[in-house]
């Protein structure tokens, strides 16, 4: 039994999700496929444009075996913590030989080699680090400019080419993947496909395989057009249409601007320092720029500068709607994850949990409610974010509806045919 | 210089408000008058119809000669606190004479007496208010049945008609006043007019006086429909025209639903307590009814009983928007109002407030920045609240336009002509 593991958002599942998932199986040579996805909040710090179980639908219905819930703490997060939680996630399953990740480059060794440099934080490195950020970069930008300054140093044959491969942000995500697998000795063996689809901003379709932002903003923009159905698979088309009916529409973080505006208009100092990634001053440009502006997006953009990127901001948006602070999150984190929770699956993905009961150091949740028998507070306090999350996510969505306590009332999705 | 005092909300100013006005500058023989007026949040727990600066151009324009702003903390009160607040700034002017208000009773000698009862709070009264509390009805259900027992007892030929005198709104806010100003001991002589609009609950139009609820009711579902302009002066009418060209919509509870679901959601029961009025486990209750309801007015029906009106429970909705708990108003409330504030006058209110300006004995603020003048950490808290109203208040209305620090930013309303 070979199990290949996955690190997705499925936002949504497309042709080329589909193409990872098959190659992936083929150049791990496994037969069972397990992916770890964030749950309604993503890790650009948005609500997913449709709910985690249609997407664990999605996915199961297009053949992957297994869904396995990213808790929110992770999810919506910087790349190295979503991929330190993923990572630690697929490791405690004890049952995961290799974990397949898409990226830019395609060559997983540079990337290894990229990812042992950012691991040993040698002193000259982190001298160019902090160099950079003191001239006002985001740090992604601050540790491209360490990492080519480094290799002029001491690999000057990679020098040039490594600024193209590290602004590239599936190989940012792989290197981070790498990282996390290092960090905590895993046995997991890690591979990279190239990925075939276009640039990942792409905002055009450009056929089979489009970006998911350009599939996105076909959806948003013109809701189930024709033109979306040469992008994604059937289950996907099918799943994306039956949201729609339900739901009315996609959900998008413009339809939590009057939440939002409230939060921002109401919050003191205090309380947005406390948040995760407000740092030197932020928060007095976020006062400000709440006060000037009254539509999201220009105060997103008020906000933004070279060092505090549209990602970041959103990301401490959606985690002052959760409220969740830089304290609990350290706190959360300290104990890493601490459960499996389990999504959506297909009758192999019945096999896999067989087998992951024996191997896996974390309690495997299919019922929801049951995280209460553990009488472990951490756990508890992680997997209530889950549910909070889930809570606040159908209030961007119609209103007419009542969509709370989903997740006591919402069991994983079974696929029995595949 | 004689000056009559009026207590108002003026949602919007109609004919019975300009009756209530020249009959009462009449029966006090008054050439001025000054009203004390809720701003932007009522004393029912809603937002107004239009903003506080609108509401003190339509009064003025009527013929009232200075408005000042009643604070946030006592005109989103239940009617004692409401009435405390407003007779206190009206007995701090130091130059008012009379105060009149309009009842559906219209004598004044048995609203005293009424009035003298609640005041003095004997233990016969104490006995059975508490035995109808114990009953669970709310306060001014129990407190009208204490007062009927208690006047069988000692003056039984007022017992039989007390019930309906004590029922009626306007007859309850009345006898309020006259609590306050004996608390206050204040030389400022009460008269009530008989009202002679119709019904206070009255849903339907009535014709030259119709009652307020009849007025918005016309006014949310039709806008400026052609049968307002025979309920409200030429003034209001225009005001309204302006008003609603300017945000395309009056301003009410419903506007604020997807905000007060995020505040419910995300409320803990800690949080729910401190609120004023959150009592033996009402907690409990708007927690269930927020999680089984998606709309507010739903979820405000289902958390009402006998005992928790929908008034009441208004009110602890805006208390949770506004974020003030009942430490807060008591520490508050301890020090009584901190200043008069103007929102609008005439060229007789210039006149009235030389004149306060020598026996007032609160600061007189004009200019709303001035306030920081004065170095009073109370009169900041109290103050900065208005502020706060003023800026949430718009989150119910045209999400497009900017509308903030509006107390920073307008004048008091001035009509130079009467």
């Amino acid at each position: 039994m070979k199990i290949v593991g996955l690190i997705t958002e499925y936002n949504p599942f497309h042709n080329g999700h589909l193409y990872h998932l098959n190659k992936s199986k083929e150049i791990t040579c496994s037969d069972y496929s397990i992916a770890v996805m964030s749950g309604n909040f993503l890790q650009r710090g948005e609500p997913a444009l449709v709910d985690k179980w249609t997407r664990a639908k999605m996915a199961v219905d297009n053949g992957v075996d297994l869904v396995i819930e990213l808790p929110f703490i992770y999810a919506c997060q910087s790349a190295e913590f979503f991929a330190y939680g993923a990572v630690r996630i697929l490791d405690s399953l004890g049952i995961v030989d290799s974990v397949s990740f898409g990226s830019e480059l395609g060559d997983i060794h540079l990337l290894e080699y990229i990812a042992e440099i950012f691991n040993s934080e040698s002193e000259a490195f982190i001298e160019y680090l902090k160099d950079s950020l003191a001239q006002g970069n985001s740090f992604p930008k601050a540790r491209e400019h360490a990492l080519v300054n480094y290799l002029k140093d001491c690999a000057p044959h990679y020098s040039s080419k490594i600024s193209d491969v590290i602004s590239n942000p599936n190989n940012i995500l792989s290197i981070e993947y790498l990282k996390a697998l290092k960090k905590i000795s895993s046995n997991i063996k890690p591979y990279t496909i190239k990925r075939k689809n276009s640039n990942y901003h792409d905002k055009n379709l450009t056929g089979r395989f489009s970006s998911a932002t350009a599939i996105r903003e076909q959806l948003l923009n013109n809701h189930m057009a024709k033109n979306i159905i040469d992008t994604v698979p059937a289950p996907t088309y099918i799943s994306l249409q039956n949201f729609l009916e339900e739901n009315k529409d996609f959900n998008r973080i413009e339809n939590f601007s009057n939440i939002l505006l409230y939060i921002l208009r109401n919050s003191t100092p205090e309380k947005l320092k406390s948040i995760i990634g407000v740092t030197e001053g932020l928060h007095n440009r976020i006062i400000d720029c709440s006060t000037n502006y009254s539509n999201i997006n220009d105060i997103l953009n008020c906000i933004s500068t070279k060092r505090f990127t549209l990602t970041r901001l959103k990301r401490i948006l959606i985690h002052l709607l959760i409220e969740i602070n830089q304290d609990e999150f350290n706190h959360l984190h300290f104990h890493g994850p601490q459960y499996i929770r389990v999504l959506g699956l297909n009758t192999k993905g019945f096999d896999i949990l067989k087998q992951a009961k024996l191997k896996c150091s974390l309690p495997i949740i299919t019922k929801f409610a049951d995280y209460k028998e553990f009488g472990n507070r951490v756990l508890n306090q992680m997997i209530l974010l889950d549910k909070k999350a889930t809570d606040l996510y159908f209030l961007g969505l119609d209103k007419g509806k009542i969509k709370m306590n989903l997740d006591y009332l919402t069991s994983p999705y079974i696929n029995f045919i595949i």
